[in-house]
């Protein structure tokens, strides 16, 4: 059976996160397997990448199929972005991969960003897609906290006690924390990337170092907490809307080829 | 009574409008006023710089109002924001001006910005944001097309059947088209600014520009359908929601003040 991956964008918000509920919740995975069995009898079981909370969007999800038919890739987007409707998912990329690839056991990494805005108005345009606090953050004190955490650590304070992951020890390759204009406030953003990470860990960062640039912590409390390797030494963590997977790295880019369109 | 000035966010997606409704449909104004008897006894009646339409943001409304009481300016947009709530409308300026100011016709100009993505798959975060059509469009033929319109015209073509103003001749300061990018895509934003526009100007410009865009009309189409002065010769009237009020220009800015904040 021919394999597509699938690069896909969605909205958080609906959803009780990218994983099938047993409960019957709203699902991403749900929807694109629905979605895909519009196009071939099913029951179709994808995978991801990364295995969005509930909340969380993502522009450049990763998720690999085998179908019966050979598909035109784009034919096979525009197809499942049809069957898509009204959901807020879309495919924006496709393309025909190997038998061995596997969205999530070939990635070699993960890029999330995350969304912070500081005004005092709430926010109109952008509710459910970002973070809100009210006061103006210290950027340098947050680049400072970040630096604590930027490589090879035992990341217990910083996961989510339902973490299934085996070890909490992962490496984080890069924090970046940029100031970008908002009107009547200001926009901090994260990027953070790493091979791979654990459940809340990127909520758990962004929410600790948040306290750091308001004043609340230093630099040093990071590092005391990191080294605690305890959940309860964690700040608090950030709601699921800042959240958005950004990318996914592989040994070979899927959607390099001209079938992207 | 003292009187102040209000800068006004929001989203327009749940309002039929700026402006307060017979029949008890949902619109701005009337949110705004809510808002303002929950501080002091009504009933308020705001003047605001544009009435946009149903479906219609703005970032920089600009209203004004008479109070009994002094407010100090931060606290008075700090307690309006809070009844305001759940509402996707936020007061994010506000100062006192002179007894002389209003807010519509005080005014010397308005400034409006259109966003159209073009990609072919469906929008997810922006949806209801921008307008979004399938295909790349041709910048240059677009601006050559916005070149014919800049300048004192006749705007019958490029304005609502609906519309109250006395004249159709207005006089066009600037259209911009500026390329962006977008996620699988390409993003146009249109910047507008005259002194004011007649009902459904913007809309009737920007659905005429994206047929130049796409191929359908040349520039020297746009200059025949101006010259018609016949609501028939205009193209197809772009949707509201990519359609925001970003900005308002008085003598001198009522929130340039520290009020601001």
């Amino acid at each position: 059976m021919p394999r597509y991956a699938l690069q896909i964008e969605y909205h958080g918000g609906p959803f009780a996160g990218w994983q099938r509920q047993a409960g019957g919740l709203p699902s991403v995975q749900a929807a694109v397997e629905r979605a895909l069995g519009r196009l071939e009898p099913g029951p179709h079981v994808i995978a991801a990448a990364g295995r969005t909370d509930a909340g969380v969007h993502a522009t450049a999800q990763v998720a690999h199929v085998d179908l019966a038919r050979g598909w035109d890739p784009f034919r096979l987007s525009e197809a499942l972005n049809a069957h898509l409707r009204p959901d807020p998912v879309a495919i924006t990329a496709c393309a025909r991969v190997e038998a061995d690839f596997h969205a999530r056991f070939s990635a070699l990494g993960r890029c999330y960003a995350f969304r912070l805005v500081a005004r005092r108005a709430p926010v109109t345009h952008d509710r459910g897609l970002v973070w809100q606090v009210l006061n103006r953050l210290d950027l340098a004190a947050m680049r400072a906290g970040a630096a604590e955490l930027v490589g090879h650590h035992d990341f217990t304070t910083f996961r989510s006690t339902l973490c299934q992951s085996k070890s909490p020890v992962k490496t984080l390759d890069r924090i970046e924390i940029s100031e970008l204009g908002y009107p009547g406030g200001i926009e901090y953003r994260f990027d953070l990337a790493a091979r791979s990470f654990l459940h809340n860990q990127v909520r758990s960062i962004v929410g600790t170092l948040e306290r750091v640039g308001a004043g609340s912590w230093e630099a040093g409390d990071v590092r005391a907490a990191l080294a605690a390797r305890d959940r309860a030494a964690c700040g608090p963590v950030a709601p699921p809307q800042g959240l958005y997977l950004v990318g996914v790295v592989y040994p070979a880019d899927p959607f390099a080829a001209p079938a992207r369109r």
